[in-house]
């Protein structure tokens, strides 16, 4: 059987988590099959659009039968590059910062954690969970001596700007940004938002317009 | 003038809080008029695009004398419903919603944050950033009680689709849920999901496609 894989559009990888995640539910749950329309169940998508999505990665399906969730997953692994690690440092020990180092889901996507960066004295030479919090005096350095990949910025809106441009400067490779600042990037750094702000806004937006809306 | 707002389309809300955090810099920054193309060097977007976005507010430009900063800020807090105030409470009392609690902006877009609620003993009855912290038992009764308008839901996966069926049964308005879970909402609950889960596969496959792409 061949393992090649098409160009996979935007908007299919946006889709790819949401089957990871309705998978792995079903894998723990001990099924071994699974149909289109019962994906479609799970995931809200119609069943159509997922045989769709899923004839991208050759294949898999077989009429009548289902998928096979294990192998199926697997797939989705493979493409999602969840097979990969990636030596990750999270910059800003506050409260985001712990509550990402203390987040299971890295390790199990390929995530692994080394370190926190941060500026305040109190902080720096702690530990949390077992990460060193490190003085952000010393962040392009570590980033090289320790071949990192990706950097979680979780600074406050005002230092991101510099901490970002500092870590293009060193040639990281990806970005999870969760500061409410617009980045040009080049393009051989990936960066990936948290927009936390943009998404409280429209759930304001939305009360407003279901709830309190003036009658005009 | 009127004040009249045309029914403006999702897209066009999901660019509005960019709009509206760009124009508090400038304000910040004494900057009084501000012109489609300065909006377009700071946003990212084209400057056809952005007059065309804000010509859904009626007539706020003045061919070239720009946009009067302040005014079309405040129409645009108006339009993202800022101008209200939402009473909301925080569902889990871990790292990330005490971060959550911690987060200024909340306050400042009129999400008043009233208590959060743990199932932990050894934090029910105690306060984080002076907001008590209240036993799960008493979620239905504190909602109908207080008014609550909002709940944030930060507990993790395996009990986040009971929390949110016992929220949508108190007719809670809206739902900004961190929980990596699929929900069928009904018609009168708004929901603002934020997937770190997704997000974070999105990064690695856009990693695994420039940096680690296997030689075919």
């Amino acid at each position: 059987m061949s393992s090649k894989v098409n160009k996979v559009s935007e908007a299919v990888i946006k889709r790819l988590p949401i089957y990871h995640r309705s998978l792995t539910d079903v894998i723990e749950n001990g099924v071994e099959r699974i149909s289109s329309s019962e994906l479609s169940e799970l995931t809200g998508f119609t069943a159509s659009q997922i045989r769709q999505d899923l004839n991208n990665f050759g294949g898999f399906g077989q009429q009548g039968y289902g998928y096979k969730a294990v192998d199926l997953r697997a797939q989705i692994d493979k493409i999602l590059g969840m097979d990969h690690t990636y030596n990750t440092i999270i910059i800003g020990a506050g409260r985001l910062g712990s509550a990402i180092a203390n987040y299971s889901e890295f390790r199990e996507n390929g995530f692994n954690i080394q370190a926190l960066f941060d500026v305040d004295p109190e902080k720096i030479g702690k530990e949390i969970d077992s990460f060193p919090v490190i003085s952000g005096d010393r962040l392009e350095e570590y980033i090289e001596t320790f071949n990192i990949d990706v950097a979680i910025v979780t600074v406050p809106r005002e230092y991101a700007t510099d901490v970002i441009d500092r870590l293009i400067k060193c040639n990281i490779k990806g970005i999870w940004n969760f500061a409410p600042i617009v980045i040009s990037a080049p393009e051989n750094v990936v960066i990936e938002n948290i927009r936390l702000n943009d998404s409280l806004l429209s759930l304001s937006y939305h009360l407003k317009e279901k709830f309190f809306k003036e009658v005009e």
